[in-house]
This record gives C-alpha cells, structure tokens and sequence, in this order.
C-alpha cells in the first residue's frame, strides 16, 4: 500500500481540486504531453485537454456540482502508467458513481490522462473493498 | 490514423472476442503482468486478472449478452501505454454505451489493463466522431 502513496496522492488531488472548485489545480494536474479524454456520468467523451478543462470550467462553476470524495480506492500500476480505481460520493452518502482515473509518469509527476466516471446500480452495491489487501 | 493501427487492431480483438463468445482469446488480451480491473455497465469495479475474466465467462455464456460493435474509436498513445475511447452498440442500433479502454505493452503486444463502460445519456448524444482527424 505504502508503494502506492504518491499515485493515491495524485488521486486525491483530482478529487481535492473538484471540491475547491480550483481550476488552476485542474490544469496543472491534467497531462500536457500527451492527448487526454474525459467521460462524465451518462456523458460521450471529451477529448482533447482544451475541451475537457472546458467541460471542467463549467462544472466547477455550477454551484450545483456535487463536491465528491473518493472511497473504495485500488491501484494498479506499472512503469509510468497508474490506473486508479474508486468510487464517488458526497460526504455522508451512499457513492453512486464509480470511477477509472488513468495517469501517466510526465516530467516526475503523475498525470491524469483519462477519467471515465458511470453509475453504479443501486442495488446490488458491494461493500467498499478499502480493507481487502490488494496492493 | 496509420500510426494507431495495432492499438486500434487490439481494441477490435477486443471486441471480437466478446461477439464470438470466445474466452480464450478473451484471456489471451488482458493483461497478465500487472493488475487488471473492469467496470461493465452500472456494475462495481471487478479487481484482478482472475475476477475480471470470470465475469467475462458469465458474460459469454449468458444468450442475451448484446454482440457489440465499437465506434467512433479514437486512441491516445505514449510509450508503453494507450487509452482507447469508443462507443458500443449492436449493429444497426444507436450505440448507448460508451467505454474508455486502457491498453499496456506487454511483451511485444498490447493488452488490456481496463475496460470501463458505461451508459450514454440517450439525448443529446453527440455524433460519431470518426470522420475528425485527431490523430
């Protein structure tokens, strides 16, 4: 789990950067190198940096956007490549969205490349699996 | 285009698989050397090589599984790594699906890390964007 710590972080700056409604901090932690693609909930894709960060300049001005926290976070990783798996909800809830949050190893830092983020059915949800070990 | 050929050969492989009810060749494309995960639609996230390609057993066997199709596919690319984003839908039918999938480099080959799909609002979708060139 400790080998995994620097991509959680970067994770947890995705999510941190969502609730602050910090732009800047979205920019920054998105890929510049390499072409990035976004799905929102029941969304097509975005594609493209300019047009997700637009997608995410409009999210973060509704005063309506949920401000999402990350539970039930796995890690797969590899040389330069991370794939994050978690599940999305407010503080308090039941999360109703699942995640895949890809990043890339770029100038020494990991980078979000793709976020593709769905429903999860109401029923039946499995129990969280933050305490299996899997990493 | 010319230059995302093989990544694009093993998305199609992918889907291939999936309408010839063809396990081994399923089992064959994921990946074996780090960690894989899979979210089909409104489902949990499935974790590891050997729950993932359970669920694709169950999947495969079951008659009504969908024989789908993949479109309006595009690729992003770097060393090591590719995600490749598309829509699913049988043929003849508007596709309602829309998946994002993540392929490694694995001994001379591509395989597949992550598989997320999930539901596509039925309005507005956008069009297909195969005819853009963006690579």
């Amino acid at each position: 789990m400790e080998d995994d710590r620097d991509v959680r972080e970067a994770n947890e700056a995705f999510y941190q950067a969502f609730r602050d409604r910090d732009l800047a901090a979205m920019q920054e932690l998105w890929a510049k190198d390499i072409e990035v693609s976004c799905v929102h909930p029941g969304w097509d894709v975005v594609f493209g940096r300019e047009e997700v960060l637009d997608s995410w300049r409009r999210i973060l001005a509704n005063p309506g956007s949920p401000r999402l926290m990350a539970s039930a976070v796995r890690v797969q990783r590899s040389a330069g490549i991370a794939v994050v798996t978690c599940h999305e909800g407010e503080a308090g809830t039941v999360p109703g969205i699942v995640a895949t949050n890809v990043f890339v190893r770029e100038h020494g830092r990991w980078r979000m490349l793709s976020h593709h983020a769905g429903p999860l059915a109401s029923s039946p949800v499995r129990p969280p699996a933050e305490t299996r070990v899997l990493n």
